[in-house]
């Protein structure tokens, strides 16, 4: 039976300092966790309803670290979703692992993205454009944010996420780096090779003095009518489409 | 001074039914509402902070319906947003109209986009790329809720949202009608003329079947990578992308 301890371990995790102090994360509703546990993650904890033992009988049977018959209730609890009929997990954080760019030709950098949803969005773009890797300043939002993992719908389990000093970072990069601006060549009039570092910047300030110093291309999405600007997951998705057309 | 009653008022047009009954809808936040000003949308309340009055004097002079100078505290009070040290305004309700298909080669419609933020995004998209016309199906997100507002990030007064049954709608239509599927056309590989209707449908389900059968051109974004779907506004945005390109 799940303990009142558990409970109380796993609601921690909303928390990025319990997260880091446990180097543990929670992934919850059906599809979240299916896609977990068909991943390369090390999972210690799944709560479950009847519905989803009925569903995914192989699943809960092959788990073998602790599980629990629970109710929609206790994962309402446990979790962030208003309603949850499904299931939740905990997994072990993953070392922060720098991208190796001989077999990634295209990656994203991240300067302060600083909102989950728009992470965990760029985290899906990123995973249908076939891009394994991201790396993100250390003030970025943090990828095992719920918010993040939830609106990444499953593609965090796809994207390698790295943390580092993004200055530092470019600094030892060889191949292009390509930067959202306003103001650098229209996207659609250069010739694009799929090859390198596209570099988005903050919601609000867009990318810093000191990261920008690394770019070498930058790049504007050309604007056809009077918004003042586009948020950055839709730039990001835009940029990306971009660079794969050629 | 700002009565307990036109508090009432105001907060009550977080709710659609108020809305619809009052035929009034509220702005807030000092970018949304300057644009508001200076949009051609008929403000009967100005509520505004001396923050606000010091930097914007000549739009709080020159405005001539009921204005309030107020707290942040009654800004917060009467809108949706955490934090508001600048103003709130409330305007009447433009009246339903459809789009004139000669002045606007390309238009978006929206089958069942229920998501506010996405609504929002979309508009802001649709204005980035000077599309001045979304029609919306009836069940879609009600362009005057404060999260539609607020995610458009001033796009909603350059932008006429219509809302009607679409497939009646779409019957009427003698340019082509675009929609987003998986399994149509590559829109890479297709030539694309920026003159007719792009159809996106439901954030679920897709575009249902009775509104699908009008669609006189199947188109797909590729996908390079493993995501099963992308976000309605993040595809809305490359097709968008890819008409304007050509």
């Amino acid at each position: 039976m799940l303990s009142k301890n558990t409970l109380k371990f796993i609601k921690s995790l909303q928390q990025k300092k319990f997260r880091r102090q446990e180097n543990a994360f929670f992934v919850e509703g059906t599809k979240n966790v299916i896609e977990l546990l068909h991943a390369d993650y090390k999972v210690n904890y799944l709560l479950y309803t009847e519905k989803f033992a009925q569903e995914y009988p192989q699943e809960v049977k092959g788990f073998d670290g602790n599980k629990y018959l629970v109710t929609s209730k206790s994962l309402e609890s446990a979790g962030t979703f208003q309603s949850n009929d499904g299931a939740l997990a905990v997994a072990e954080i993953k070392p922060n692992r720098a991208p190796d760019l001989k077999k990634n030709k295209l990656i994203l950098a991240l300067d302060d993205v600083r909102d989950p949803g728009n992470l965990g969005t760029i985290i899906r773009i990123a995973d249908w454009y076939g891009i394994g890797e991201i790396v993100c300043s250390l003030e970025s939002a943090d990828c095992y944010n719920p918010k993040v993992i939830n609106s990444s719908m499953g593609s965090f389990t796809r994207v390698n996420i790295f943390y580092t000093d993004l200055a530092s970072y470019l600094q030892t990069i060889e191949s292009p780096i390509y930067g959202a601006f306003l103001g650098g060549d229209n996207i659609h009039q250069r010739k694009l090779v799929a090859d390198g570092v596209i570099l988005m910047g903050n919601e609000s300030n867009g990318i810093s003095e000191e990261v920008g110093s690394f770019v070498t291309d930058r790049l504007t999405i050309p604007r056809f009518g009077n918004a003042e600007s586009l948020n950055v997951a839709i730039a990001t998705a835009i940029i990306c489409d971009n660079f794969k057309r050629n």
